[in-house]
C-alpha cells in the first residue's frame, strides 16, 4: 500500500454506472516524511477521508475488496487515515 | 485510476476477437493542472468519449468489470468523463 | 494497453509446461510516434504476429483472457495488429 | 518479489474493517547489496517481522493469498525473514 | 514477461507456510543485449534454474498458475530457460 495526502476531488457525470454515488478523490503519494511520491492518481473513498487527510492507499485488483459491488471498475482506494507514524 | 486526455485513435483489424467492436483511444495520462505524465498508453472507451475529452481512466483486471465479456484482453479502461476539478 | 514493435523471438526448450507451442516475441513499447518507450519485455503472440510489425499489447491478468488455457503463465500479449495510427 | 527493510509502522484507527487487527508496516525496497531502491511503501506483516528486519515482499493480488479473509484490500505483505543472501 | 539473469539465492527460514520447499532467487532483468534493465526482484523458480543463467519471467497474478497451490503468495517466477536469442 502507499502512503499519501488528499489533494482534491474529481467530477464526473458521465461515468460507468457502477461508479455512479462514489467519491472520487484526487491523492499525491508520499513517504514517512510527507515528500511526495510519482505522480497525481484518482482513488475511491472508502473510509469518509477528505482534502488534507493524510491516507493509506490500496492499488490493484485488491482494492476493490472494500466494496459490495464487485464490478466496481477501481485501482486504487482509500482504506484508512493514517493517525500517526514515525514521520510525524 | 489516472486522469488523461484522449489523444487519437489506434485502428487495429487484425485482432483477438473480444476486442471486435471496441473502440479503441490513445490517451495520455495527466495531473490535475493537465500537466502529462508518463507515457501514451491505449485504452478501450466504455462511455463514448472523443478526442480531446479529459477522462478517467482504470487500469488492471478491474478495468474487464465494465464489459459484459469478462474474456476481453484489457488492461486500462475509459471509465468517466471528467467535469470539472481543482485544476481546471 | 501498449503499443509496440516487434524485435525478435526467444527461443526457451526448457520452460513450463503451459507454455510449450507458445511464440514468445521480443517487444518493444513505443508511443505514436513510433518513440520508444520503457524497456524491452517478451510477449505471447495471439495474432499472428511477425518482426517490425506495429501491436497493440494487453498486459496483466487480462492477457491470460485470450487463450484457452487459463493456467497460461503469461503477463503481457500481442492481442493486434495495429493498421494505422495518427503518427503514421 | 523484493528485498526490503523494516523502517517503521503506520498507525490506522479509521480503516476498513478487513484491515482490523492487522500490522501496517513501513517498508523499503532494497537490493542484494541493501541499497535502496524505489519509493517507501506500506506492507502487511504476516510473519511477525519487526522495525529493522531484513524481509522478503510479496505484490499485487497475489499477496492476499496469505490471510484466510479474502476481502482484505492489501497489495503488499511481508511473506517472509531473510536468513542470508549473497549481500551480506 | 521479462528477460533476466540469476544472480544469486535468498535463504528465508521464517516464512508463509506456502513458500516451503520454494527456491528463491535474486534475479536482473535484461534486454536482449543482456543489458541490466530494473532493479533486483526476487523470483520463484518453477523449472531447475541456477545462478547465471539466463530466463523468462513471468510477473503478477498469472505468476501463481504455475504452482499447484493456488495459495501461493508469489509475484514473480521464473517459468523458462532461454535457449537463445537476438542479442546473445
Amino acid at each position: 500500500m502507499l502512503m499519501g495526502i488528499v489533494k482534491g476531488m474529481v467530477v464526473s457525470t458521465q461515468k460507468d454506472e457502477h461508479l455512479i454515488g462514489t467519491k472520487l478523490l484526487i491523492v499525491q503519494a508520499v513517504d514517512s516524511q510527507h515528500k511526495p511520491l510519482r505522480d497525481e492518481e484518482v482513488a475511491v473513498d472508502a473510509v469518509g477521508a477528505g482534502v488534507g487527510e493524510y491516507v493509506l492507499l490500496c492499488q490493484g485488483s485488491s482494492a476493490r475488496n472494500v466494496f459490495a459491488d464487485p464490478k466496481m471498475p477501481v485501482d486504487l482506494v482509500v482504506v484508512g487515515i493514517i493517525d500517526k507514524q514515525p514521520g510525524d
